[in-house]
C-alpha cells in the first residue's frame, strides 16, 4: 500500500522478493502500476523459480473486500499493533487457518486501513522498515522452513559456500 | 556497503532502523557520507531512544581491518552463504563469542569482502533484500528478544493495540 513510483521502486522491490523468497504467492501493489517493479520481478522469478506473481493498480479496498469475500483474513503490519514475541496473536492468527493478506506500506497507512484488517501485528513496537516488518512476520508464520523451501522452475541454484559465490545452472530433464 | 546517495536513501535509511531497532549498537555507512541520513537515524533516536549511532565516510576496509584488530568477527550476509537455516553457522559464531560486524549491501559487494569475512551467512539462498536478511539474522541471533527491549532515553512508546494507533508520550523523573 501507498508505493510512489520512482521514489520506491527499491524498497517496493525489495518488499517483493522478500514476500517471493519468504513464500508468499503473491503480491498487490494497489492503486497504482509500475512496470519497473513488475520487470524486477519477473526476472527474479524467470530465474529464480516461482510460483509467485505480481498484481498492480487495484485499489486497495477492492482488493481488501476481494480477498474477505473469498473468505481470507488480512494482517496489517504495523509498529502500533499487538507485538508478535510477547502476545498470542500468531497463535491466534494461525488457529483461524485462513489464507492470508497480509498489509503492508510506508508509515502513510491509509487510516480506515486500521478498521477493516483482521489482525494488526507489531514486530515489536518501535519504528523501523515494511520490509523486515514482512521477512520478520513470515519467517515466524512458517518457523524458519522457507529459508530451505526449493522453488520451481528455477534455472538457476546457490551452493552454499563458507567463502565466495558459487552458482549453478539447472539443468532440466 | 556501497550506499549510494540518494538512489539508495530510502533502503539505507530502512537498514539503520532495523539496525537500530533489532539492537545493533551502530551503523557504519562506508566510503560515503549522507547527511539525510544521519538526520533520520537522530531524528529517530530522539523520539524512541537507544543508544544507537552513525558513523559514515570511513572506507571500508579500514572499518573492518579496525574491528578486526579490536578483536570483533565479521560477518557478510549474502544468499551465497551457509544457510542459517540448516547448517551450524549461527551456532559456531554464538560460541565464537565475538563482537559482531554485520556487512550488508545491494547485490554489488565488493570481490575482495568475501575473502576478509570470517562467516558468510545467506537468509536462505534466494536473492531478496539486505534488509530483510539483517532484520532476520538479528532476529535468529537474539532470539526475538530484541522485539521487546526497551530503549533508553525515549520520549514515545506505544501501547500496543489490537486496533488503530495510542502513542504517549514518556514523563520523566
Amino acid at each position: 500500500m501507498g508505493h510512489r513510483p520512482f521514489r520506491d521502486n527499491r524498497v517496493t522491490s525489495h518488499v517483493c522478493l522478500t514476500a517471493r523468497a519468504f513464500l508468499a504467492s503473491k503480491v498487490i501493489i494497489s492503486d497504482v502500476v509500475d512496470e519497473k517493479i513488475r520487470s524486477t520481478v519477473e526476472k527474479i522469478v524467470n530465474s529464480w523459480g516461482g510460483p509467485f506473481s505480481v498484481e498492480m493498480g487495484v485499489p486497495w479496498r477492492k482488493a481488501v473486500s476481494n480477498w474477505k469475500a473469498r473468505g481470507g483474513a488480512v494482517v496489517l503490519l504495523t509498529m502500533y499493533g499487538e507485538n508478535i514475541a510477547n502476545s498470542d496473536v500468531l497463535e491466534r492468527i494461525t488457529k483461524l487457518g485462513k489464507d492470508l493478506m497480509v498489509i503492508v506500506g510506508s508509515e502513510k497507512i491509509d487510516p480506515e486501513c486500521y478498521k477493516i484488517c483482521d489482525f494488526q501485528v507489531a514486530i515489536g513496537n518501535e519504528p523501523h522498515a515494511e520490509t523486515s516488518a514482512l521477512a520478520v512476520f513470515l519467517h515466524e508464520f512458517w518457523r524458519g522452513r522457507q529459508l530451505t523451501h526449493k522453488f520451481k522452475g528455477a534455472k538457476l541454484r546457490v551452493i552454499p559456500q563458507k567463502r565466495g559465490k558459487k552458482v549453478i545452472k539447472v539443468k532440466r530433464g
